[in-house]
């Protein structure tokens, strides 16, 4: 690996000429020995948080699907986390931040593995954390991706092509993508914005899930003699308890993108944070209640994650109460995409492309709408969502087709009908207990 | 807004002349940027385990009440954390932090809405967190109080009163309450002490959980032909992990109320926070096989909270041996209380006014008795929460009572047999499991 | 209490003159307050990321076990934070870290009880953090020690027995076996490195757990004419979250073993941690499809803890590429454990000895293959697992033993059939729902 530059240096290019976009006036380059440890501690502790997520995104999805299938989840869940960090060390990292480009500014590679290089794991590589905090925290992130399809695709793919789509994907296809703005590439030089992934992360990984449910057609049952079944989730309490963490993990998601411990920066991006996530209860309350007559918790949880993939790219560039607004907004529009896209037949379990594809764009359009910063436009917002989309819909798409040709995608009608525990592992998820869900 | 004073000016007011309580020498007021990251950092950790008290009330609650009614439990946690941090943005830090008072010494407003102001979001506001970091921290403590009543009103309240009730109180009463002492008020004038919120928080919650008990009556079945009938909690396994999510959150609880990063102070608050815990879990476990002949696990657990509440008040101001003192007999306490709150006939469901009223008033006397600070009077201490207990009673009570008037208070029998999950919200928290339970 | 040395003096004697084992050239003696500030900060960082594991402890075991036993298992794990922080400060702490030791260098005490003394709670006692810092740090270990155990003797020991034994392991033998090393004992001495404990706190719980299953034998009905029957846990969500709560932990257990903030130390400990931790699940994975025909959920999560025991005693001194080999073939490892120790009729319900003992010992002998650093030495590590495993295995024996004579070790075979639950608590952990497992 040759590459002398800072990662993410599409975000913060403190040692870039011509890049300087330096976060805050007290953060030089030459930061004292007590200002760099406490950076890269903030930086730790934001990737500790990140790693949580996983086990909210295990909890949400298992909640909100049937038990019959909750070993398979669970079991995807701590698959994810595994391949995504190792794939990550070997070749994740080093295309997202490649330093240069080789095509054009769309596709670049800094070689396998992890290696400090010339600079070290030290204040010289980064003022704001040392190389393998990088690459940490960016492989707590890459492994979220494809989790979010995890989700959506629950209940009956088949466990190998979703271990070997989840490979692909992480492995190749987020961090490419990734490249374009946060490694420095072609979207990042047109002035595209992005803080924290609302795109980079959630509608990536959103794109994926809605190729997913389109090639995997809906679970059985689920829409029978044109009306719509509702499928309960079998643990309220195991759903909450994942999005409480999601949000929970957050904190480190949006407040490490500030990329140092910066306290200006990272104390806004914590009130942007929370607001947006409480005013996506109150939007999805207010949708849940008006639309369906009773207020929905599954609405609730979702209005949370709503808002708070809303804020994400850019909780450090909006007002407080602008913050509250791209909220409340994400939360009305989480319910009427769920069941907007139940209306067109899209069976999503958990509500993965409401969340994180259409409040993903809504949140990158809305930094073109209410950022402080005049530099920011809808139109390279937009521009942006879309390259984006095009990109990641016909890569997993491709893959997934690729996929269902040479292993199948989906489980067979009986062992879907008996759930993926028994039929995948051999086990149940709830020894025991009589559990009569169909 | 024109305040110019920092936030929590009661607590430490390093700013103000007359009321220099700086918390430790190394902590002068113009301190270097690294000493300034470092304070606004540990804040925003702090702020972040707060906020997994939310998840951890959630837990213990839902655990502790039946099946029937855990959409509800987890509905109105959801609810509270996002109505209490957008009404504290709104209102409640300009009425807890007014600046100067109005109203005698009793009620301030600095204004609506969130302003950093002249001194902007930096050490000049005040040398361990920026404004945004002051307003989100206490944000997370705000909302608390609303929490502790949803366990003791649960299995029969109406969702939409509730969540007025919740507004209300958390809107007005908590930040005009805590107003009295950390917001520079009468009371911190006479020398009260609450260092981290027994009464201030615990006390406040606990008092309007009394009052919501008192107004709503005991649940069906729970007192029947003079004889109490235990209503079994659905799940210890979601109470375990509640209460020690709690105790996690307790660390920034009143970790992060040394206001800095202190190292003697903070290091301190954690080894009196967890002595007393520990200690707590002993005193319960000792009352517990002593009075019970079982060691009860919701007892023990219950101990723990208690140790925590107890020690809340004076985590920095009383040595090891007495926050074990103070701990264990917290323990003790907590299990005498539940039993006798069950003789006089009054319903809480998870304990919330033995842990949280009980407790708070026990560990705010204990400042007055344990304290190294010689100012520190146990007179004062009582005059305090007689003072809490009187405003906060009767303004929980004229609250709820015209609720009741206006709205009703309680669902009808009929739909707290079938439970609130289907009366309230039309779903059920365990879809597919056969649950039996009354 | 006299001495005046900083505790774990074993690992980096800063003040200790010819044992100036420096952790980075960043870090002298005369720290800034800054720089003290934040060491401080991110050991009680660490401090609360390892209470998590306690919870992580309890879900685990309690989802890998049957629901008769869950509230037996809950109520011990909150024992055992209590008792092992309560211990640790009477005794303990100063039997760890003993300053002189008074039997060779077998044996110290330092006397009962926590006092700074002399330096006080500064940065003269250790430039890293404060004296109750290191007391809490340390103390959150310890009680580990003994929730490992808790988990192989699962379902059949008596509470009050098992209560009594947690005491005088965690109270001496542990404090005693970690002084050889930690508290600069002879192992110390004999250049022995065990950075975090695969040996001084997971094989020790681990040896005590062998102990355990030996002398209390299998569970009714799990050896039955010859054949091994299957008893499945009652709760993978569950035990899934206690599985990534633990992952989550260990950033705290190995990252707070820096002793400070040190970025680059504190980096590379958390990539080796989650790389081991992620090759752990994919060489379980391997091992389980390949050995057992279907992928197994509970040996993918035993496999994530196999790889970060592994890893925990040269987390800070190998290189990436030997953490992902040590941390595969830990979960290779762990598979052939399981799978042998129940052909030997060793029953350990949820997997305690082969993930903490058999991991355990592996991850030690790794030092003496992957370290960087010439002075470490296979054989070295080879006598300090022998010496461990003699003294933890015979003295935990003793203690059972006496522990049989005396107040007997089993519950009857009609309390186990019927639970623990019932039986120690006169309570169920699921009160509700229909449950049938025998």
């Amino acid at each position: 690996m040759t590459n002398t530059l800072p990662r993410r240096i599409g975000r913060y290019a403190l040692l870039l000429p011509g890049l300087m976009l330096v976060p805050s006036a007290a953060f030089a380059q030459d930061v004292s020995p007590e200002m760099f440890t406490v950076n890269n501690t903030w930086m730790l502790v934001a990737t500790f948080l990140v790693f949580i997520m996983h086990l909210g995104f295990a909890a949400l999805e298992s909640g909100m699907t049937r038990a019959k299938n909750t070993v398979n989840i669970l079991f995807k869940n701590t698959a994810i986390i595994a391949i995504g960090l190792l794939t990550y060390a070997i070749v994740g990292f080093n295309l997202m931040y490649p330093g240069d480009f080789s095509l054009g500014e769309f596709v670049g590679f800094a070689g396998f593995g992890l290696d400090p290089g010339a600079e070290g794991n030290t204040s010289a590589y980064n003022p704001g954390y040392t190389y393998y905090t990088d690459f940490i925290f960016q492989g707590m992130f890459a492994a979220t991706a494809a989790t979010i399809v995890s989700g959506a695709v629950a209940e009956r793919i088949k466990l190998g092509s979703f271990l070997i789509f989840t490979t692909v994907y992480v492995a190749i296809i987020y961090p490419i993508a990734g490249s374009w703005k946060w490694g420095a590439g072609w979207l990042d030089q047109m002035g595209f914005y992005d803080f924290a992934g609302s795109t980079l992360v959630h509608s990536v990984g959103g794109w994926a899930a809605l190729a997913g449910v389109i090639v995997l057609g809906p679970r059985l049952g689920k829409y029978v003699d044109g009306r719509i079944r509702p499928v309960a989730g079998h643990s309220m309490p195991l759903a909450t308890i994942g999005v409480f963490l999601l949000w929970l993990g957050w904190y480190g998601f949006n407040g490490g993108s500030v990329l140092s411990a910066d306290p200006a920066l990272v104390s806004l991006v914590f009130v942007t944070t929370s607001l947006a996530a409480a005013a996506g209860v109150i939007g999805a309350m207010a949708a849940s209640w008006g639309l369906q007559h009773k207020p929905d918790l599954s609405m609730v949880l979702n209005g949370s994650l709503a808002g708070l993939v809303g804020i994400t790219a850019g909780a450090d560039t909006v007002g407080v109460m602008s913050a509250i607004i791209i909220g409340f907004v994400a939360g009305l529009i989480v319910v009427g995409s769920v069941l907007g896209l139940d209306r067109a037949r899209l069976d999503d379990p958990v509500g993965a492309i409401s969340v994180h594809l259409v409040c993903g764009v809504w949140g990158t359009l809305a930094v073109g709408i209410f950022s402080t910063n005049a530099e920011h436009s809808f139109l390279t917002q937009l521009i942006s969502v879309l390259a984006y989309g095009v990109f990641c819909f016909v890569a997993a798409f491709i893959i997934l087709f690729a996929l269902k040709a040479l292993l199948g995608l989906r489980v067979d009608p009986e062992e879907e009908r008996v759930g993926l525990d028994v039929g995948e592992h051999g086990m149940e998820a709830y020894g025991g207990f009589q559990i009569t869900q169909a």
